[in-house]
C-alpha cells in the first residue's frame, strides 16, 4: 500500500511536459487549423466529466442549439445539429455516406469543386460506392454558379438527375470564397428536388449563413475553425426532413449520421465515447465568439487580420495570388520569390524559431506558401509576423521588394 | 481598430466557465470512461500547436512507439501503431472495414461474443456488408476457448472458412475478462490462415498483452482507458505483414486504417486534423503510466482499488455479480438491492451530488448498476465512495446489508 500512498500524496504534482517538450514560446499559429485559441478555451479542458454526466448534457444541448441559432435557424424550424467525433472529414464523410442512396436507388451526387477538398468529397463518394460526377473550376476562381446550373441541367453519366449537390464554401487550397447563395439558388431552379451540401469547414462562425435562405440542406463545420475551438469533433446542420427521410443509407456504424442525431436526441448523449474536453473548449469558445459581437464582428477581426498582412506583405513584393474579388479573410496565398537563395524550408523554420508557424501551399500549379489570418490572433499578431517575415528574408540573402516566381502556366 | 485594441487587452482573461458550470467540485468517475486523469494529464492541453509543428509531429511518433513497446513489440519486430480520430468504435469500425475482404472475395468474420461490445462489432460488420457469424456466451461468463475452437471448426455458414476472429478482452457489459491466449491459441490451432483481432479498449495498459506470442494481428485499445488521457482518438497495433497484405478493402476515406498508417508513416502527421491536445494529454498520460511502473504497477493500483470496493459493498450486502475468477479489476457489476425504497436514479443523483459519479448497467438479464476502479482513483477514494454509498441507502431509507434482487433467469 506504500506505493499507492505515495502517488496519492503526488496526485497533480507531476511536471506538465507538453510546453518543456516545445522548447520555446508557444507558437501562434497562421494556419487553417488548428489554431491559436485562448487561454480560457483551453482551461476549460482542465475538469473531467462523465460523458453521461448532466452537467455534459447540457453543454451538449447548449452547443447543438448555439451552433443553430447561429446559421440563423432553429429545432422549432425544422433544422437538427448533430456533433460527430473526430476530424471535419469524417462528419463530411457521415453526411455523405448517411443519406445519398446508392446508385441502384437513384443516388448520384454532383461535387462543384476548385480545391483538394472538392476533390476529397469526390474520393470520398467514390470509396462509398456512391455515383459522383465533378465539374471542376480553377483553384483560384470561384465556381461559377452559371456552369454549376449547366452541370445540374446536363444531369450525370447517363443522364441520371443529380439527388445531392455539394460544394466548398471557402476553398482552403487557395482561400477562395464560393458563393454558396448564388449556388443554392441555382440548385433550387435547376434541381429542385435535390439535397444542397456545403462543406463550410473554414467560413462557419465568420462568414454569415442563413440555412433556409441559402436552401442549405447539411452544413458541415468543425470545432477548431471560425468558433476557435480545440479538434476533436465537428458537425453537422441538417434539414431536419431531408435527414429523416433519406437518412437511412449509412454505409458506416460510426459515421451514420441519423443514428446520431437519434441519439443524441433521446438523451443528450453521443452514442460512443464523446471527446469530452474539447466539448468543454468549445462552448467556452462559443461564449467568447458571442461576447466578441458574433459573426460579424469575427469576420471584421479577420478581415482587419488579414489587411495588415496583405499591405505589409505587398510592402515585401509579396501580392496575394488570388484576386481580391475571390479571396476570402481566412487565408492568403502568395507565391515564392522568384529568387535562388529563398527556401521554403528554411523560411518556415526561421519563423517557426520566432514563434510564427505558417502553412506549406497546396496549389497544384504553383510553389507557394499560405498564411492565415484566424484564430485568437490580432492585427498586432500580424504586424509581428511582418517583421518576422521580413527578418526571415533578410537571413536567407533574398532582397527585398521580392519579384514573384510566376507558375508556368496559370489556369 | 478600438474593438481589437480591447480585445487583444483582455486575451486570455475571459473567466473559465467549465468549472462554474459544475456547480460542484469536480467530479471522480468511477466509470469505464471517460475517466479521472491526473491535473498534469490535463494541463498538457494547455498548448496549441500545429497539425504539422516538429513537437507535434514528435509527439505522435513518440506515442507510437510507446505503445508498440508496451505490447513487447516494435516497428523492427513487423508490428505498427495506427492512431485515428474519435472514439475506441471508429478505430474498430476503421480495423473491421479496411482488412476483411467482402464476402465475394472470401472475406468472413467470427465474433466470440459475451456482451455490447462484441455485439457491436457484429453490427458493425453487418454494416460493412461483411459475411459475420456470431458465437454467444453468457454476458457473465467468459468466452470458452474450447467452445470457440469448435466454432473455428465449424465454420461459417455454408462452411466457409473464417478469415476473421475478433473478440474483446475485457467485456465492460459484465466486467468479465476473456483469455485472450488461449482464445489465440485455438485460432492459431483451428483457423491458422485467420487474423486475429482484439478490442482490447478497457484491459491495455493494465492486463499485460504480448502480442507476438498471443498471435494477435490486429488489438485495438483507445486514449481516455486504462493509460489514463483523455478522450480524442484510439488506436491499432497491427502486424505490418498482414496490414499490407489485407488492408486495402477500406469501406471508408475518414476510416481507412491502412491509409492513415501510411500517412503517419511518410510525414509523422494525420491525414486528416489530429486531436493535437488529446494527443499531448496522452503523452503525458504515458509518462505517468510509466512513472507509476508501467502495466504491472497500473493493474496492482485498479486491483487494490478493486478490493477496497469489494470488501466494502460486501459489507453492505453487495456481491460481485460476475464470479471471482471471471472478473477484472476494471468495473464491479452489483445487483439492486431488493428493497421497494431503492431507487437507481435517486441513488445515482445523490453519490453524484457528493461528487462521485457511478455507471448504469448494462446486462440485459439484471437489474444492476457499475462501478469502476479505473483512471486516477486510489483506495482513499474508493473509501470515500463507499461511505458515500452507505449514506445515499440511508438516505432513502434502504436498510444495510441488503439482500439483492436476484434475475429472474439467471443465464
Amino acid at each position: 500500500m506504500k506505493l499507492f500512498r505515495r502517488l496519492a500524496s503526488a496526485r497533480g504534482s507531476v511536471p506538465c511536459r507538453a510546453l518543456a517538450d516545445v522548447a520555446r514560446r508557444e507558437p501562434l499559429l497562421f494556419t487553417p487549423g488548428p489554431l491559436t485559441t485562448s487561454d480560457s478555451t483551453k482551461q476549460a479542458m482542465l475538469v473531467d466529466l462523465g460523458s453521461r454526466d448532466g452537467g455534459m448534457v447540457h453543454a451538449v444541448r447548449d452547443i447543438r442549439e448555439k451552433l443553430l441559432a447561429m446559421a440563423h435557424v432553429s429545432q422549432a424550424a425544422g433544422y437538427e445539429c448533430v456533433l460527430m467525433q473526430g476530424s471535419g472529414t469524417f462528419t463530411v464523410e457521415a453526411v455523405l455516406g448517411s443519406v445519398i442512396p446508392p446508385p441502384s436507388a437513384g443516388g448520384r451526387l454532383l461535387v462543384l469543386s476548385n480545391g483538394a477538398y472538392g476533390e476529397r468529397m469526390a474520393t470520398m463518394a467514390q470509396r462509398l460506392g456512391i455515383a459522383v460526377d465533378v465539374a471542376r473550376f480553377g483553384e483560384t476562381d470561384p465556381v461559377d454558379p452559371a456552369k454549376a446550373a449547366d452541370a445540374l441541367r446536363a444531369g450525370g453519366g447517363g443522364g441520371g438527375a443529380f439527388t445531392h449537390v455539394a460544394v466548398v464554401h471557402h476553398e482552403t487550397t487557395a482561400g477562395v470564397l464560393n458563393d454558396i447563395d448564388a449556388i443554392g439558388a441555382a440548385v433550387r431552379a435547376h434541381a429542385p428536388s435535390a439535397a444542397y451540401v456545403v462543406d463550410a469547414m473554414s467560413s462557419f462562425g465568420a462568414y454569415d449563413v442563413d440555412l433556409a435562405a441559402s436552401g442549405v440542406h447539411y452544413l458541415v463545420s468543425s470545432a477548431n475553425k471560425l468558433i476557435e475551438g480545440v479538434p476533436g469533433f465537428a458537425f453537422a446542420l441538417c434539414d431536419r426532413a431531408r435527414l429523416e427521410a433519406e437518412g437511412g443509407h449509412a454505409r458506416s456504424l460510426a459515421l451514420d449520421l441519423r443514428a446520431q442525431w437519434r441519439g443524441l436526441e433521446a438523451n443528450g448523449q453521443f452514442r460512443f465515447t464523446p471527446p469530452t474536453h474539447a466539448l468543454l473548449a468549445f462552448r467556452q469558445a462559443l461564449q467568447e465568439h458571442a461576447d466578441e459581437g458574433g459573426v460579424g464582428a469575427r469576420r471584421a477581426r479577420y478581415e482587419a487580420n488579414c489587411a495588415v498582412l496583405t499591405a505589409g506583405m505587398a510592402e515585401l513584393g509579396f501580392a496575394p495570388y488570388v484576386a481580391d474579388a475571390h479571396r476570402g479573410a481566412i487565408i492568403s496565398t502568395f507565391l515564392f520569390p522568384d529568387d535562388a537563395r529563398f527556401d521554403f524550408a528554411r523560411f518556415y523554420a526561421a519563423l517557426a524559431d520566432r514563434g510564427f508557424v505558417i502553412y506549406p501551399g497546396k496549389l497544384t500549379e504553383a510553389d507557394c506558401f499560405r498564411i492565415g489570418s484566424i484564430g485568437r490572433l490580432f492585427p498586432s499578431d500580424m504586424r509581428n509576423l511582418l517583421a518576422a517575415v521580413r527578418d526571415a528574408l533578410a537571413e536567407m540573402g533574398v532582397a527585398t521588394p521580392v519579384s514573384l516566381r510566376m507558375p508556368a502556366a496559370v489556369p
